[in-house]
């Protein structure tokens, strides 16, 4: 495993791929790798790319890799998380378009990743992936999620800048659910832009950044929303505030892509001189250790907990003996042994 | 507190609704009141019903419930979970069309509830809604959950019948992302039946439904999908296999709305003489104590655990001298004190 780490570490791509399978796998080994690799990471620009099916994600984030590649020689890695069927067990996407035209590019390096079963595991996956990629020296990772739900907000929050992507025509019920991931928006994009409707939607989004008061504006200060007074505020001190700009693209023929690129690059320098980019790194890495003491106190838990006592405990609540609160009681301060 | 769980148990409507907030908040009476009120809980059938944004779950649910308070004398409870907006605090989809319907019997009970922001805390706060309307006595709860995210699969895995709605015409994005929340499907619905696209739909949940051999069919035993030969098993022992059905409705005229009932009602007694009943039970349970368990220690060693030992080993981390593994070694086994 060693070997792999260390071939990870002078650029080998078959190590950097076996390494994303042990981790994405969640193998022993995985996480040794992910224990020397550690030291390595943090240097990564990490850009979450989010919104309901439809809206062309995919396209954009293919798009955005190649004029990256082309005008401002950084490496990239794409984490592409698909929506799994549980009957096929693979990705229902399928072969994804953007491949063919980055491949051959030794720069940019696609990884999908299929969903999985258990509530938080995605993230964490994810995670881990992130990391293999941030130490094999990827200057940029872009986080693709497929979806709306709760999983995949979590999976933005990973990143330093989230992108969430909207088009017009999606409809008023895809408008309403998307209101929950507007909140974890650093850059608004609204793709298709040359479809009917264009004017609706960026009104609504408008709308939606420009709180109840026309004179007050929302933005995004060390990793929480606050709302200002526009004629105050706002205009005096550019620099430690970042409202989020709406990028309109049209991805198929690459409109807007130059644009949107630059204000992915502009987020990374406000990021930097206003202190948010260590904040983010800060509670990025606390919930990250958060998240790995639950773990272990539980594996811990359970591994000396005789299987007869859960059992037992278990039955009691069936019948209803126990509440689940007194269950637990039992179990952790020792009252029913 | 015991006044508002005594209350309750009589029928009181106001101690019902008083309670929901405060097991919905998370309070400390709200635990207690879940703590004495689990004893009188497990008697009545879930029912969870989700599908994407679109598909006209609302009126569904209104429809079901009028349809069986009609009908089948049961009284009904009707937990709606809305994707709430950041900025407004408030639901997004607004008053319910039902309530106007529903308002003035008191056989039913609606509830709205706001999505949390955290993981895992909505199926949570949910679980705990559904234990006081059981408590309360209502013979049916059913869950309404707006998304196809993996927040509303969670909560739909509360069910011991999980409704997945769809619709013609919603676009093959909107299909691509509904694999996942069909492997939850005890009933499949098709609303918006006299829409253009009924075939194209119906065909293509068959064939998600049927696999790969046409000889093979999918089909639910004890909380597993397995898949059987067509010709042989199924026919031979339909007692103790569920094979999900699919049904047409209109929900704006009811129609298609008596044999989803009846649906709904042979999938119970499915439950019950397949023994599947009391293993979902077993499962849920087991899931809700084993979250409490995991809450449980981690607050106990976050509270004994030094505030500066943990910001200093979560600076290690920062600064890359610790890998995360490393920094809970550290804790947990206090090799760094």
């Amino acid at each position: 495993m060693m070997n792999l780490v260390e071939a990870l570490l002078t650029g080998d791509r078959l190590a950097l791929s076996r390494l994303l399978t042990q981790v994405e796998n969640g193998t022993q080994d995985g996480r040794f790798a992910l224990n020397e690799l550690f030291q390595h990471t943090g240097k990564a620009h990490l850009v979450g790319v989010t919104g309901a099916p439809g809206v062309g994600k995919s396209s954009l984030v293919n798009q955005l890799a190649l004029h990256i590649r082309s005008h401002n020689n950084k490496t990239i890695a794409i984490i592409a998380v698909d929506p799994t069927s549980p009957f096929t067990g693979g990705a229902v996407l399928g072969d994804r378009v953007r491949m063919r035209n980055l491949a051959g590019d030794n720069g940019v390096f696609i990884r999908s990743m299929a969903s999985r079963g258990t509530l938080g595991g995605l993230a964490h996956a994810t995670s881990a992936m992130v990391q293999v990629f941030d130490a094999a020296g990827f200057d940029i990772i872009l986080i693709e999620t497929v979806g709306a739900g709760q999983a995949e907000v979590d999976i933005a929050r990973l990143a330093h800048t989230t992108l969430v992507v909207d088009a017009p025509g999606m409809g008023d019920d895809i408008q309403a659910i998307k209101a929950g991931i507007l909140e974890i928006a650093d850059i608004l994009v609204i793709n298709k832009a040359d479809r009917p409707g264009l004017e609706n939607i960026e009104h609504a989004l408008r709308g939606m950044l420009g709180m109840a008061h026309p004179t007050q504006r929302l933005f995004r200060h060390h990793g929480n929303f606050e709302i200002v007074e526009a004629a105050s505020d706002v205009q005096g001190s550019t620099n430690h505030l970042w409202i989020p700009p709406i990028q309109k693209t049209i991805a198929t023929d690459g409109t807007g892509i130059p644009e949107l690129a630059e204000s992915i690059f502009r987020h990374a320098s406000y990021l930097e001189s206003s202190g948010d980019w260590s904040l983010r790194e800060r509670s990025r890495l606390e919930s990250e250790l958060d998240a790995l003491i639950q773990d272990t106190l539980t594996q811990q838990f359970r591994s000396n907990l005789p299987a007869e006592l859960y059992d037992k405990v278990l039955g009691h609540i069936l019948e209803r003996k126990l509440s689940p609160w007194e269950a637990v009681e039992t179990l952790i301060n020792g009252r029913l042994r």
